[in-house]
């Protein structure tokens, strides 16, 4: 399984699709032949890996898959189907399909006599496919949100200007971002004041291979001189103040994941609306104080209802400091993140407990 | 050198003296006696050594000394004769005595024949002695603001509530912190809004051995029930808002170092000020949004105006993240920073082009 996971990461990190990886083992346990999912429109990761090995090895190998075989055909035929029709005499898979169908792989397969076993490394493979599930579960992509600021958490000075808040490094991490993600989000507010390219670029300016569609969101046009409007990927421009259903919009049009550079509104209103899975926040070593702050109204009117993260990493990036975090989950007893994608509220008591205000 | 810093560091942290460390070497470089300063009215460090030593070992020795032997008659006679009547050889010195009569000991003891070299280890020395020699160079004490906030710089929700934003490792910092400075400071409004102690405590409630005198700056009335009155060391009351000015009267009461816990209003001035040496800013992985911010105005107008900062470190307590910074400081030709304690406004070219914004 370890070796699937290896193969899934050899798929196209962005896309309308899942990456799988998939061993076929004989029943002595040689691997027989490796696959991956390579994008939508392609081969699945099962399927990939039983066309290297020759039929009569397929009757009772074992297939080790990263995500459940899947049962309805789309672009590619249901493999659980393919597995059966192989004769491939077990199924080893990390992930329930997390589709209308769940298990109906496994069921199918089950019904056709395979032996099938799940759940083996499934944090691993859960943790490694969390966008894509999200997406598929929730029926929204996967929202990364993404500010830069003073460590007294300002966008811009008090007439506005901004550059040259973050250096060099936090740049270019902020373009590795893009190309990490199927979209990227900003509201209008930030189109006419910055008139961004939101193209994903190298040190040198370069364009890199991975570009996200870009997407305006908000009633105001989208000025015919824009910038944004001679992006690679075309622009989507989502016109009103639902995000919940601009997001819906993305998901219908194979975005998985959309990376939130701002502004302030969209941001905070995103976080308001419990829309967020991830924050990653470059700060920079610069006070800057007055108006311009770069998280508005999150709708917390009393500390009780404040929005807990958890802080996943800290890097230094430059001078600057990047702090990667995700809304909280309270532990469940089996040690596994809680499923739900909206930031708690408030915190668990075990947590008020280690907690005291800090002048005392 | 540096056993005599070791030395140096076995002397109180606070008070109204500088640390310093001595060691009377004989001839043939063994170690005849040990010293250092105890506090305020007790025998200076190179005095303290020489005690340990008889008489007639003294002669021709070499006093090793962290600070240059003083020249003038306080508390306790100038160490310069001392070290001349007893007949010592040679003084080798780390950092120059930065008092009203700089030199002057130094300066007396060539006049007395004594053979003297200065500069040893004198970075280190200068970093050890930091807050004790800004003190005397400026006039004023040395000035570390704290304040905790939230990821996006919030001291409290839309209602003022602010309980158990920072956690039980943060707190027990800050409490460490207080001890670990001769005052305390904070604005009438954190008083009036908070009632706190002021006290540094342990983990279980108790008083700390070092206690700072706490300080409240403003003009509206300190109430006779606030619990800052029950302080062990009594309430300082600085009415008026011309902080250099307090910070002056801090320094004529002794105190060398000030740890301003707020409220925003205070922490604010005193950056605007440039009146700041250094910043713990204590981060908890919360967002609040809304209009309690933990830093106002701090007088920066436009981007090129901003209060540039060196991270000195960042430190994960609990759940929550320390960033500890001081005002940027451009690199001399010698690598040493350069004098002065305002933060800069403007950032060198050089940074400037490295940088760029982050949206675009
Ligand atoms: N440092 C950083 O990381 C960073 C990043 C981006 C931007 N910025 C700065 O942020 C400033 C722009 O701020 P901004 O807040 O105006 O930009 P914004 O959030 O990009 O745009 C705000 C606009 O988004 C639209 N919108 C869509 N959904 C909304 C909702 N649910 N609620 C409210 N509005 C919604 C509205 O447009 P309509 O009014 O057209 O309907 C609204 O006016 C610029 O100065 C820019 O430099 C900084
Ligand atoms: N999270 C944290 O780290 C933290 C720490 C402390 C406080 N807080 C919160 O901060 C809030 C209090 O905020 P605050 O800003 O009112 O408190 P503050 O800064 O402690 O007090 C403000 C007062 O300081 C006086 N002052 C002295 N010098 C001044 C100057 N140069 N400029 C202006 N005022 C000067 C004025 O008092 P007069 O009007 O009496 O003259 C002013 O009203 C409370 O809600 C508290 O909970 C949070």
């Amino acid at each position: 399984m370890r070796r699937a996971l290896e193969l899934a990461a050899l798929g196209p990190a962005v896309g309308d699709h899942a990456r799988v990886g998939a061993v076929i083992l004989s029943p002595a346990g040689d691997v027989l032949g490796e696959g991956w999912h390579r994008g939508a429109g392609t081969p699945h990761a099962e399927v990939a890996a039983m066309a290297e090995v020759p039929a009569e090895q397929l009757r009772g190998a074992t297939a080790v898959v990263t995500l459940e075989p899947c049962n309805h055909v789309g672009r590619t035929g249901p493999c659980a189907l393919a597995l059966i029709e192989a004769g491939v005499g077990r199924v080893v898979y990390a992930v329930d399909d997390p589709g209308e169908h769940a298990h109906g792989g496994a069921d199918r397969l089950r019904a056709a006599g395979v032996d099938v076993v799940s759940g083996l490394l499934a944090d691993e493979a859960e943790a490694f496919l969390e966008r894509w599930l999200l997406s598929v579960r929730t029926g929204r992509p996967w929202v990364t949100v993404k500010w830069a600021s003073s460590l007294d958490g300002r966008v811009a000075a008090a007439d506005g200007t901004s550059r040259w808040i973050t250096g060099a490094a936090a740049r270019q991490h902020v373009h590795e971002q893009r190309a990490a993600h199927d979209a990227i989000l900003v509201g209008t507010g930030t189109v006419l004041a910055d008139d961004p390219s939101l193209t994903a670029r190298g040190d040198a300016g370069e364009l890199l291979a991975d570009q996200p569609l870009p997407v305006v969101v908000g009633d105001r046009a989208v000025p015919d001189t824009a910038a944004v409007r001679r992006h690679p990927r075309g622009l989507l421009a989502l016109p009103g103040h639902d995000l919940a259903d601009a997001l819906r919009t993305l998901r219908d049009h194979g975005v998985h994941s959309v990376f939130v550079e701002g502004g302030p509104t969209v941001a905070s209103a995103l976080i308001a609306d419990g829309l967020v899975d991830e924050v990653l926040v470059y700060l920079a070593p610069v006070l800057l104080g007055g108006p311009r702050v770069a998280i508005g109204d999150v709708g917390v009117g009393s500390i009780g209802d404040r929005r807990q993260l958890d802080v996943t990493s800290t890097t230094s990036l430059g001078p600057d400091l990047l702090v990667r975090a995700r809304p909280h989950r309270p532990r469940t007893g089996s040690g596994r993140p809680a499923e739900g994608t909206a930031p708690t509220g408030a915190a668990t008591t075990a947590d008020q407990a280690q907690n005291d205000r800090s002048t005392a």
